[in-house]
Formats: structure tokens, sequence, C-alpha cells
């Protein structure tokens, strides 16, 4: 469905760049579960544009909860956030209203909605729609963390620079993802975040953009979550993940690695600690679309930002005429640091449906103990 | 939902390697519409297992269709397809029944379904399951093609080996498509089909399997399909290329190669040739999850076949004790030239409902070129 | 899904009757549709409490639409509309808080929500959550009424009282349709609004309540619309007809009396007018779940009011002690009259996604013509 | 969805009264439930046309469970389930498949299949498609029980004959419930049973045909279950219950007869027993969507059956001439009694959805109670 996803959860986005304001509507939340407000806004600081390195329209991007919270705790009905639209030019965007920008969704736009979209600042298919996103995500995060589900992102390469790869240990790997929920420009290696940084001025300074691979892990999600086909961990976070403006690719894993590899290398041989593991893995936790209570490890792919200062070829959807365009405005050299924790919300929301989803399914989990 | 996908067209799947047969359910298909049967044998030749760079499990796999068609015709009522299972060897499985098959999903099954599975042959995980997902996706492309979009696969990388690319140019691309659509393995270079056969069998001679990418096209999918957000032709399509047994990487365009280019490099310049096109496909012809109308190209990555000869590691689940395994049975050495049809089949089905949910929402069409 | 119903539009609700606002959210609406927002201000009066019959809780009831609407027209993005609760006494429910309440949800709430709910003024349960319903529904309408389809209802019961009926005549069914429409206290004989009237009158000076009936009529609906099964008009209405709170009966045509009917007088005889039409209209224009081009008839029961003045018997939900209940606060003595435009804007939506499931399925149209 | 319904658990059904087969696929049933197939039989039975006071046509109605079931209990992955069509004489419709049947979908198919569906028996709107949907309703009755949740129906009315109410008492209710579902002809009263199979031997004697109403009961259905909204239990139970050919009215608890109560007589007031209850039952055991622990009373109005031998009026499709009609093949004369057991389905269906709907929601339950 367009703007709604999920099954026992489900998420409803509504807004554009330039309306009165922006939200979603979190569905089939448990009742009586207590919002950490202080760490939503925590989150939603790691989505803020913020210093040099981000777009100059700066959002105070204060969340309000308008439905389904009360006393501070769920209530168990529909919770609706709300973020109002305050730093906008519009005029930025009048004078190119039939200019398509390159790399953005104005020309498929005016094919699809045939004149009637919102054209100001990317209307409905602007970034600016992942703030509730966030938000609605970090109630998610908190309530799988009520279950020792932890999720964390780093940016595992920005154009020419990779950081430092997630740890193979579970304890070791649990501290990084800490660390990282902690910071503001997520990469395990510091000294790789400051070379990213500079990388990201150059660009600017370039009037170019640039973009990157965001690496993401769950741990401590059971075994046994997830299903063999269109509930497979995999299709259901490859499907909230593409819905991110500029992800282009998605992978598990060793993922597109895999193809380099004999199956003698890439299968995960079963290991006996306490409990059954594998030694390596290049499934990324995930056997057959199911968790196998090693680390999730996601991939995911941003383009470079389209929105660029260098003069662009292009045409005039009016006039039908080859034009060149200068975008004015304000925008991000980059958004990998800004969609880390978008991502991080997205995998939140979708493993708290599938748990539910199983949970849903363990209606029988006494008789069953029974029969068998 | 667990085993069935879709908003106007939904597919449900159902069956297991070793039952009595395997289907499908399609929904929502228009009336009247005059399946061409020979046509969805010759799909079901190119999943056929033939040759011996493929396993020796050789099933006929006639395809049964026992509702929703009528004198030749579908009726517009929910179709089913069933498929015998024929050639079955169970025994091949039951002593190792507890000892954990490595890359597959013998362990997550076991933790989800808590070994009430039909562990025979990969059970309800099966490749087997993609069979009916052919013959339903052949289904989809005929209707497809009444509209002139047509899509086609080939192996771009199979192991070490590289296929020949796609061309640039729309009507040289639509002529690879056909000749590949007639192809039972899937390369654009002959010679390169020739040394891909050669590597699998090498794999095979080692007791060992191998995996790849495959990449696929679609052309003249009108500008202006697929939505923003949870319905963009990414999301969609990368839900259903996930639920395909052993993908664990998908993306779009440039893909992950989108990581190490410049906004002004990735940003596809409009040109005006007849209709407005881009001059570079980078995108892979969408745009914030919508058609502009150029090829949409498709990566989809498949593991290694996880069954492999080679003596593993593994662990028992039942005694928890580390065991090695020595898989017997009947096995592919490569999935990748038997898979190109199971994707081309998963991206039929996820186009024609988005072209369907495009058509929903064109009820007002007349009216609307009145008011504006 | 809980808040969320709809294939290719959808609805999502949210808000309770005492927090800061209300709401819905409208998905899949096609893009340049001219909102008259006047009318949507009639829609809104119709179900506005006014006069001594009805609750002194009076609102505004300001529709602002936050999304999806740009210069006048629908965007084709998810359409939101907020409307505000400003006139909210909470202080009355506090002291009942424990108290459950008669024919309301508070017991099943409490049993739900543990606690949790947002119990003032019954919260989500409130009737109040069918105002952002109204405002929705009248756009739905605007949309069918460019297709000529008509929808009005009339109390065809309050408590004793009976209206008279609708004409079996299509121009004057029509005419009273769009008379309905005209009015706030719908009944097809003025009269008997008035003998109405004085009865909700003397229930309120009894601190009773009652309920009745509602008769609801669509026209021009084309034949063909609808499904065998679970797409069946009658489903699909039924679903959101029984949403509205204090439904407890719905049927079509003629109903329960079927069940007193022989089969030679329930059959509808075709006949032959200028186009094939049926004789009677005992199916409500529904055959085998489709429309047969006759007017669609619909009966839905409503209550009577549940918060009534009268002392009644209950229980302390905390201490388990048997409790004599006085109602405080504002409340309706009866709400059939204000429940009209909420069953107008249910049956609207509904038939609106069933017409676009319809087009949906339309997309071979021309291709069919040729093969048949 | 068309053929497909359910959240958590959903079901699909596909066939054709004279196609080679019908079936359904149940996805998202537990694993690990041993199904009792001897009570699948035994519900089958129930619904078989048998003796004098139904069709002739005999169908064995054997139930086959291609997939999702292993060493008799659930997989856990889809059940899908066939039944043979054994017994059809498709040549008695070649005569009439141009003229209309009054009462049937004949000239709705027409207009929406246009021409393509099979017209044979029915086609896809035969009661036959009922069948399946009493074998996994069967499957979903038997996981109930293990909850204590039993599912009742009788023949409240059939044409003039009335039967005995069910009993206030729950002890009492238990029990004539646990009869009922004994039964083939289900009445609580012996000697009404026989009043009307004599009613209907009378009415098939006047090649005439009968209908009727339906009361079921659910009873230790825990409070808590449903919503407020789209997912009430009246809606959802609506939804599936208009699904079955030939129902034209549900309602619940007083139902109709609400529209004649005052709210002092309509309220259940709630009182103390060793739980919380209330004193009376008008709003058949649910409170805004939600249960409150009462028994959920339904009621079901089934309309005489439309194939009858009497002469009728028609309309030729193709020639648009007016016709008279002489149904010949082998009907019901009344199908109260044998779709009993399809509502006992279709509610069975729709409350373990919602079991399972309440279960996914109670992932915080241990924490929950820390929390308040």
């Amino acid at each position: 469905m367009k703007n709604n996803f999920g099954t026992n959860i489900s998420m409803t986005i509504f807004g554009e760049s330039h309306g009165p304001c922006i939200g979603i509507t979190l569905d089939g939340l448990p009742s009586g579960f207590k919002i950490n407000l202080e760490r939503i806004k925590e989150d939603m600081e790691k989505r803020k544009a913020k210093g040099s390195i981000s777009t100059q329209r700066h959002e105070d991007d204060e969340v309000e909860i308008i439905s389904g919270f009360f006393n501070g705790y769920t209530t168990g009905t529909s919770l609706t956030i709300l973020i109002q639209n305050k730093n906008t030019q519009s005029k930025d965007y009048s004078d190119i209203q039939y200019r398509l920008r390159p790399g953005h969704a104005d020309f498929s736009a005016y094919e699809k909605y045939h004149g009637f979209q919102d054209y100001r600042g990317g209307g409905h298919f602007s970034g600016r729609l992942t703030a509730p996103i966030v938000a609605a995500g970090s109630i998610c995060r908190q309530i799988l963390e009520t279950k020792n589900i932890l999720i964390g992102s780093h940016i595992e390469q920005l154009y020419a620079l990779h950081d430092a790869p997630f740890s193979n240990h579970i304890d070791e790997l649990k501290k990084q993802i800490q660390t990282l929920n902690k910071k503001e420009f997520a990469t395990l290696d510091e000294q790789v975040a400051q070379n990213m940084e500079q990388a990201i001025l150059e660009a600017k300074n370039e009037q170019d953009s640039i973009g990157g691979i965001l690496e993401s892990a769950i741990i401590n999600l059971p075994a046994g979550i997830g299903e063999p086909f269109f509930d497979s961990i995999e299709s259901i976070l490859a499907h909230l993940l593409f819905s991110i403006p500029a992800v282009k690719g998605v992978s598990f894993g060793a993922g597109f690695q895999m193809a380099s590899k004999k199956g003698s290398e890439a299968n995960d041989a079963f290991i006996m600690n306490d409990i059954i593991q594998t030694k390596t893995n290049n499934n990324g936790g995930i056997n057959g679309g199911i968790s196998n209570g090693m680390p999730i490890i996601i991939h995911t792919c941003i383009k470079p930002t389209p929105s660029i200062y260098k003069t662009q070829e292009t045409v005039d959807y009016k006039t039908k005429e080859s034009q060149t365009l200068n975008i004015k405005g304000r925008h991000d050299p980059c958004i990998l640091h800004r969609a880390r924790i978008v991502v991080d919300s997205m995998i939140a929301f979708g493993i708290l449906d599938l748990l539910m989803s199983s949970n849903a399914n363990n209606i029988l989990e006494k008789e069953i103990q029974h029969e068998s």
C-alpha cells in the first residue's frame, strides 16, 4: 500500500516538504509502553542537518504526539506524530518548476501526477518525510530494547573511504553498537570519521555530492523469526529500506560478494558454543528468510544527493526544450550520516512487526508442548 | 503476509519439496485473457534441471490449471496451478534429519517450527517451490506483453566470469531480451556461456558449488508507474526477489557502484529525443520509486547452492554434538541459470501489480483533464 | 488492520475524544481532483450536534487538510485531515473512571488495554472519531458524483416511528436522494421528521435514549462492481458500517425479511427496459456480491445511545464492587440523525475503493475485445 | 482482497462448481497442531446434501490436505486443501447459458467478466465453494477448542417457524452448543426440527424454496479481543459472513431489535459474579468492537435458494429478449441447514485471527506489568 506498510504494526506517512507539517501514524502498538521522549529527541538529533557538512535548512523537528499516548504511556490505539515545517523557502523552487532536476523524481512525478504534485522542495518525495519515520522508529527501538534487541549502523563506505568493520565477537559488536548509537557521525574508526567529513566538504566545495554504504547490525534477535517467502527478513527489510529516498541497493551478510564465493566458503558451518551458532556469518544471520540467532547484517547503498550546484543538462517539461539547470536553495552535499538513523528506524519497525507476527503464531505454545 | 503477496493481483504459494504437489493461486487476474499454454511450457523448460550442470532430480513439471480458467481464457476468478512432485527420494534425508546443513534453513526452521516442519528435501524452503511461480509469472508476462512490456535477464556474473553488458540502445536491448528469452542458459555472449558451463562442471567436480549475479531489464514500462514510498518499484521488486531462496542482494541501475560516484556522475541528465529521456541510466529507470520511461535495470545476487558434497562441519540439533556432514542426494552445483526465469517471473508479477494499481488510480482521467 | 482499511484507497484514523485533535489519512486518491471545501463543510454540518435533540458539546469541527492537497487539487499523495478538539470537559470523567458505563466499551477496553486507554469521553471509542470520517467521505462522494454515483440515507425507523419508503422509480429515488442530501434531519416525510424530533425530546426528558435504523441508497453504480467472496459489496460495506460505534445490524435489500419469503417472491425477475433490469429489488442491487445496476439498498441498525442520565447498575473495575452510576456530562439522547452522514461516508469510501479495484482489473479492456 | 482474507491467518479460496476441484489455502497456522481428520469429516458431513430436503447432487467431499501437514501435525507453512468435483452434470446448464436466472449472479457476472466466467453450476459463485471453507473452519475450531472456545449455531427461524432460544445460562448454553455440534439439522427443539424439515418438503413440492436465520454463539472467548474500528469483532465477522453466498443480513446481540429499545433497556448492566459480567446480553458480548466475556451472539439471514423449478420471467443476455425460464438440474429447496456449518466455519476463522492479533499485541506483557 502506497503510504502504509506493516502487518501487526503498520505505519502510514503523510506530508510534503513545504506543507504545514509532516507526520506518521503508528498503528498496532501494545498499550502500556512508557515512551522515553528524551530518547526520541536524541534520535531526531542524529537526523538533523548540522554544521557545514549538511544543508543550511535547519528545522527544530519538535515531535508532537497527538494520539495514542496518554499519561506517558501508549494507549494501544493509533499513535500519530506531527512535525511542523517551519523553515521553508518555497520561492527557491518556483522558477525551476518545469526544469527537471536530474536524479530527482521531478519527471516521473509529472508523468504520474500530471502536474498536480506539490513540487516545492521535492514535495512528498523529500527526504524530509523521513523525519517522522525516525520518531516512530525510536519508539520501535525502545520496545525492541526491552527484549535486548539492539540495532546500530555505521558508514561502511563514503565515496572512496572505508570504515573499520563490525567485530565478529558478539560482546565487542554490542559495544560497537552502543557507541555508534551515541554518535552523530557514525563510524567505528574515529580517524575515518574526520576523513569522511573532510571528503564531504571537498565534494561541497566542488559543488558536487557524494554517497556511500551503511552497514547495520541487529543483535539478540532470537532464532526463528521471519518466514520462508514473502515475510522473509530480507523481503521485509528490503521493502522498507528501498522506501527511503536515494537507496539503490540492499544486501545481507556477504551480499554481492556471495557471487565470487564457492559454496564451501559461503556456507556458515554450525558450531556448538553454549548454543548452536555459526562459525562465519556470510548469510548475515538469516537462513531461509528466518533468523538463526547470529547478528543480522545489512548493507544499504545510498546514492550521492541529486541536488548539486554544478550546472546540469536538462529539459523543460512544459516547453520540451533542452535547458541548463543551476539548482539553488539549500542542499546536503551528502546525506549518508543523516540517513543512518532513518535506516535504523526502518529496520526497527520491520523487526518489531516480524516479532509480533511470531508472537501471534505462538498461540498454541503450551498445547503444542503437550502434543509432541 | 507469509505465503501471499500483492495488492491488485496476489499470489499465494503452497507445497513442500517431497509432498504430493506444489502450487500457486493467482488472484485478481483480468477475465478474458487467452493464456498461451505452450508459452508456459517453454518458460517451465528454462527452470528445468537438465544435463550435467544441474541436479539429477528430473521432474516433468507439468502444469495443471485447476480453477479460474475456462475454454482457454482466464475467468477473472482465482486461478490455481498445481504441479505434481513425482521424482522424490525422501530416504536421502532421513539419516541427516538432525544434522544441520550449513547454508540451509534447517536450524532456523527447527527454531521456528519446533521440529514439525517437513524436513525432506528442504520442505517448504525448497527451490522447488519456485516452479509454480514460473508458471504464474509466465501468465503475468504474457499479459505485460500485450502492453509491449518485455522482461529479460542474463547471467551478468558467474563466480569469476562476466557476461557482456546490456546495450544502451533501446532497439538493441529489445533484441537482446528477445534472444535471451529463447535461451535456456542466458548470456549475451555465447562464448561466455560455454565458459560458465565449464566453470559449473569444475565446481561440481570439486564437490563444490558456485553462484553469481543476474541482471534483468524491463523495457517499455511507461513513465509514472510506482509510488514514492512503500509501493516504490524498488520496494515491491526487492520484496519479491528476496523471497526467492538464495538471493542475498538486490540493486537497481548502478546499484552499489553508486557509492563510488559523485552526484555529477550519478545524476542522469534529461535530454530531448522524441520524448524526454535520460542520457545515462544510473538510476535504472526509476526516480523517486517511479518509472521514468528508461529501461528498468535490476541486479540480483544469488549465493552458491548450499548443498555441496564436500565434508562440512555441523552440529546435531538433537544431541547438540559437533558432527561432520556429507550431504547425499541430488543437488545443483549452480542454480543461477535455472533461477533466471524465477527472477523474470517475480519481476513480471510485481510490474503487473504496479500497473494495475496505476490503472486503479486513473479513475478520474477524463474528469481531471476537464478540471486542469 | 486495526485503524486502517481499504485496498486501492485506504483510510487510517487516529485520535481520542479529549486529545488535542482527531484525524484521518486518505491514501490512494487520484491526483488532480478539485476538492470542494464548501461541500465538506456542508457535510460536516450534518454531523454536528445542534439544538436540543443533540449533545451540548458543540465543536466547530473545522477541517484542516495538512497534506496531499495543493492549490485546490489533490496531489495524489496521502491526504491527512485534522480536526481540533476544543470543547472538552475532561473532569466530567475522572470521578467515574472505574465505574463501568453499561453499553459502553469501558469494561472491554480495560480488559484489552490494561487501564492504559484514554478513558476521557470514550477516548478512541468515541463517536467523535467519526468527524474526520465524514470529511474524508465527503471527498469520496465528490469523486463518485463525477461518475453520477449518488448516495443518500434517511431515518427509516426511529424507535416506534417509521419514515416513508424510498421510491421504486429511479428518477423519483434520485430526487429523494438529492433532497435528503440537503437536509440535516433526514426523512422523506416532513411530518415524520417532526414526530421523530419530538420522540427524541421525550426520551431526553425521561433521561433515556433511543436508536433506530438508517436506510441508504446508492444509484447509478454500474453493474459488475464487486467480487464473489471477500470483496463482495456486502462484505466491504458491512465491514465499514460495523466500524461505526453503536451499529449492531447491517442488511441489504429485503434484508432479514428474506427469512419470511419464498424463493418465488424473493427472486428479482429480470426484465427488459432499455437495459436489463430487475422487476423488484429484494436483493438490494447486489447478486453474488456484485452490483446488478439496480439501486444498492442498505439498512444499518444503530442502538440507542448508551450514555443516559437515568441511574444504572454497574461495577467498579478497581474495587470489583457493585455500584450505581449517574452519568454526567453532555450526551446525545439519539445519534441517528447525526450518524446518517457517517453511514453515507463509509458507504462512499467503500464504493470508491471497489470502483478503483474494478478499474485496476480493466487493464486489458482493449486486448480482450480483440480476443473474444 | 478478492479471494483472500485475514491478517495473521489468511484463507485463499479457489475453484468452480464444475471444474476439476475446489480448494482453500490456510496460511499462518501455528506449527505442531495435531489435526483431527475424523473431526473434519464430521464437519463436512454437516454440509453434505442428504435425503429429500437437499439437492440430489451428492459429492463425497473427501478432503485431501496437500501441503503444510506432515506426520499428522501442521508444519506451520501454508496448508492447502483440495476437494474433487465428481458428480457434475454440466449439460444441464448449456441450454440456459444466456437466460439469466433470477436471484443468481448470472447477470452481474456477465457484466463483470464479459462472458468469460465459468457459467456451469454457478461456477465460482456456487455454494459448492463453501465446502473447503468448512474443512478449513474445522481446523480453526479445533485450535479454538484447545482454548475452550466453542462455537455453535442453530436455525433460529426457517420461513414461518421459530426454534427455541439459546439459554441465558452459560452452562446450559455450553450444553446446547455441544448438542448442536452433534446434529446435522441444528435446532434446539427437536419437534421444531421435524416441522422445519416438513416445511422444506412443502416448499419443494411447490417447486419453490425457503430461507431463514441462523443464530450463532461463541462461548469462552476472553474479554478484550477485537478492536474499536476496522478490526471490531462485528466488522471482521460480518465481512466473512457476507462472503457466504445468499447471506443478506448480519446482526449481533439484539440486532435490529435495538431500534425499538430505549437505552435503559438496551444497556447491559454490569454485575459482579465471580468475575464482572453483564445482566443482559443485548450487545451480544461485544462493546466497542471488543469482547466483554459474555457469549458472542450473531444472527445471519440467508435468503431462499434462488434456484426454483417454478417458471420465472427473465431476459436472454445475448438476444436481450424477454423469456420464461424453467430451471432444471438438481437444487436445494433450502440451504439453511447446510449453511449452518459454513457460518460456524467463517466465525471460527475470524475469531482465531482476532485471537492471534491479540496475541501479537501481547509482546510486552511482562514489561508492562513492570511499568504500571
